[in-house]
């Protein structure tokens, strides 16, 4: 629909996830045309990112370094690791601020539809961790997914034998959600978790 | 939250309009962990799309080169112009396929509260293109909404001098929707432009 570069550049947008064909047109179009966006910053990070950014040798965090900079820091306490999906998911953790211990992230879910198993996710760097027994507590921050709980199951039974605490996260309504709207098995979860005040 | 050069990126996307931080980041944890995605080629298009795109010296619209690809074609009706606020309506008309005029694009429409004026559109280009005589229509194309309405009651004045023939798009029920969720204003408009059956 446009000349050249312009409708490249919408299409590369397009391709990126959550953008649409309107969306990319009205970014470009930002692009284009407004004096002060810093494009050569945008276009430097980008080609720098690829580059400079690795995963941690330690847990498969995104770092600039060898290791991250949780696995840096001498104030975590390297007696708990929470073992999560994704790098976004240590992101999240973190904004709680509840959390002090250590992660480790698997690079994904079992999910045998899409042929992902045990081995294609960072498991035996995980035992590699587990066994010089500075570990007392696995946390499994899966997603609450069929996918997270297969990949939850399979590690708790794996874990079994090392004779280290295993836990998963809480499942039940969301704060400040409705109880109405919660879906039945939020629900039942809720039910199955309760507390006695 | 993350290390250095993820946030930055992350941030940068952020800037961009239509993508909230969530989205800022899905599409940095893309770019980092899609093997197959072509990040050179998205930054080095950023890099030039400012250096090589600029504005048809005729009609205003986005263009590699001095006129655009509309303007060099002799192929286009020389006799009837389209103005539109935007060089993305050109290319919503383009996707019609019903019109084969020119364009003009004005850059804007009028809006007092915005502090934007007649002399910050395009409107001195639009005369000097009508100076000479060919065009017979203009067709006013500006948004159905208020600047672009006033826009369209300041240029058809302006062009009543010019014994050229001035009309309006239609506005009435949009194509495919509902008459009992159209608003007050567009029912009212499709009333008033009623058509003999």
């Amino acid at each position: 629909m446009y000349d050249g570069i312009v409708q490249d550049l919408i299409d590369e947008f397009g391709r990126l996830p959550g953008i649409g064909p309107k969306s990319a047109q009205r970014i470009t179009f930002h692009i284009l045309q407004t004096p002060a966006f810093d494009v050569s910053r945008l276009s430097q990070l980008l080609a720098e990112v690829r580059e400079k950014v690795r995963f941690c040798e330690i847990c498969g965090n995104v770092s600039e370094q060898d290791r991250c900079s949780i696995c840096r820091d001498p104030r975590r306490n390297p007696q708990v690791i929470c073992v999560v999906e994704d790098a976004k998911d240590v992101a999240a953790i973190e904004r709680t601020r509840e959390f002090r211990g250590l992660y480790h992230v698997l690079g994904g879910a079992i999910s045998p539809i899409d042929g992902v198993g045990p081995d294609d996710l960072r498991v035996a760097e995980l035992m590699t961790r587990l066994a010089d027994g500075t570990v007392q507590e696995v946390i499994i921050a899966t997603n609450p997914n069929l996918e997270g709980e297969a990949t939850a199951t399979y590690l708790s039974r794996l874990l079994l034998s090392l004779q280290i605490r295993v836990t998963r996260l809480a499942s039940g309504l969301p704060v400040g959600g409705d109880l109405e709207y919660a879906d039945e098995v939020t629900l039942g979860r809720a039910f199955e978790g309760r507390r006695t005040l």
